[in-house]
């Protein structure tokens, strides 16, 4: 066992510092020196929902990025000084028919998550990187490609693949009309791919607040959800609706913005949700989810993302301010992402 | 004004027999000796949940055939004694982007229906075709193609349409593989379609007991709802699920049986329902619903059924049996729909 230093949940919203263990390198293990950790709104969600033991135990984080310090007896793919970048997903069965498509994520007996799972060989529970050191199956870790700022990637790990996905999965490009409903973490980058995809994309905010960043962001057009008269104007109009927005909301609005046979897909931890099956009948639209990525969309990502010079947004603070960080993220003050420093963990 | 004799709601469960206007003929409309009128879903939707005064005026039935009786003096496409069938839509505002597009049933202003809809120009409430007579724009009848028998066909207009649509839109051919939930009117349907289209297709019940029928019907196989042993065997396999099923139900043992991108479709009069996200999500899958269809696919369909010899097993009842036939249709106890003829109405 090995040791390194990194943020423990000690109780629904206070992380401490402490101590962690770390396997020993398996063959085909890497080790890596975390450097950029992103804060998203599943460590929070994970924080505030597990059952007390669980939660004591819980170190979250699981978009990372950062340089191999050590590798396991078999791994060709990586040498150490390789920058490297980790998501959510850390292990899978590799036999299911959704392991075999690269699909990792929707593995039939679960994907092995990055923090607060039971690992497959020994049942340790995962712990997240909130922390200086990770250590990681090869198969589960990716080159970070050149050009691509370490931290600003960081995010694109979990948030990055997760609209990702929908984007390619629904045929987002040029001459597709594409809505973003909520611009934080996702809704950002969800924006930014969009418009590099090709699409006409369009902001659906609160307010008229992000008007200038959506705009920045690649946007051409930021719609008030509060604004009646032009969300009834934008009916049946795009394509495409991404919804980012983490709290449970009427659907209905967002339904309602999609256009004839349109998809309406829902990116938040929303649980159980209610929609009235005429608000899909009419003009035959589509209601679906996604969240993660398997391998190879992954990589596929992030070759696009150095591709196009994407990156999240960011705001680098030293994970020592973690808290703050969660604290803020809860309130929605965040343009668009946290990302944690790990060098003060030295 | 004309008159005709048909069967009119007294409450929420009888109908009597009466006397009914029908306008008399714009140079647009046909008239029509109504023959045979299928007995649908929608039609004791109807007369359970309108209010009371709308219900006393209901006269239901949307799902019909019969021969042209008179034309009006713009009409081209019928002459006095055609087969012809009609719907549950009989006009719509024609200039939106829906009716443009042949998808009438999602017209903007919504499309008007054959019973219980303001009629467009004079606003007299619409009588539908439990009626020895109806009068409709030449536009929304439909020749009735030689084969189809004219009673078994009726039902093709309502349950028939309403099922072609979500397994034409959802590509479903040879190498797809079909579930349909619940078989009755539509399921059988959807069975027979499926069938011809190519598809794989498996029908679930909550019991083995219809198991004959759905192999006669081209399904290849039944799987009973209640055996959970089954049901979990059969998750993910399905690309498309049509659930038929009109009476709420919990969703969720359905959309487990969907494949990896593949589609639930919802054709019951469901509201509001609830599903989870986490449904969707894992294997991306989609929910949609459809009800009816357009022109175009209206026409497609009959074509298509005509070719390949498919109408609906049907029970065969005088109208003067029309409140017998409401009540075992809500016990669930016909195979497959019922059919009204009309003749007893002279």
């Amino acid at each position: 066992m090995r040791t390194t230093t990194g943020w423990r949940a000690a109780g629904s919203t206070v992380l401490r510092r402490t101590s962690l263990d770390r396997r020993d390198l398996r063959p085909d293990d890497i080790a890596l020196r975390v450097d950029y950790c992103g804060v998203c709104h599943s460590d929070l969600h994970a924080m505030q929902t597990r059952g007390p033991r669980a939660k004591e135990l819980l170190v979250p984080g699981h978009e990372f990025t950062g340089v191999v310090t050590e590798v396991g007896q078999e791994v060709t793919t990586f040498s150490i000084g390789d920058r490297v970048a980790v998501g959510n997903i850390v292990d899978s069965c590799g036999a299911c028919a959704m392991c075999e498509a690269g699909q990792e994520n929707f593995c039939h007996s679960y994907p092995t998550l990055t923090y607060g799972a039971a690992d497959r060989q020994d049942g340790a529970m995962t712990l997240g990187g909130f922390a200086r050191e990770y250590v990681v199956r090869d198969a589960f870790a990716y080159p970070l490609p050149p050009g691509l700022d370490p931290a600003a990637a960081a995010p694109l790990m979990c948030a990055g693949i997760t609209v990702w996905e929908p984007l390619c999965r629904l045929g987002v490009g040029p001459g597709c009309r594409v809505a973003v409903a909520g611009l934080g973490g996702l809704g950002h980058l969800a924006v930014k791919l969009a418009a590099a995809l090709g699409a006409a994309t369009t902001v659906i905010s609160r307010t008229r607040d992000k008007l200038e960043d959506a705009r920045n962001l690649g946007a051409h057009d930021l719609i008030a959800s509060t604004d009646t008269r032009r969300m009834a104007a934008a009916r049946d109009t795009f394509d495409v609706v991404i919804d980012t927005i983490s709290a449970s909301h009427d659907l209905a609005p967002y339904l309602k913005l999609v256009a004839m046979d349109g998809t309406l897909s829902l990116l938040g931890h929303l649980g159980p949700i209610t929609v009235d099956v005429v608000d899909l009948l009419i003009g035959r639209k589509k209601l679906s989810s996604a969240g993660s990525g398997g391998r190879p969309a992954t990589a596929e990502m992030l070759r696009f993302c150095a591709d196009n010079g994407i990156a999240a947004d960011i705001e680098v603070l030293p994970s020592s301010r973690v808290n703050m960080a969660l604290d803020r993220l809860r309130r929605g003050d965040v343009r668009y992402r946290f990302v944690l420093d790990m060098s003060d963990l030295d």
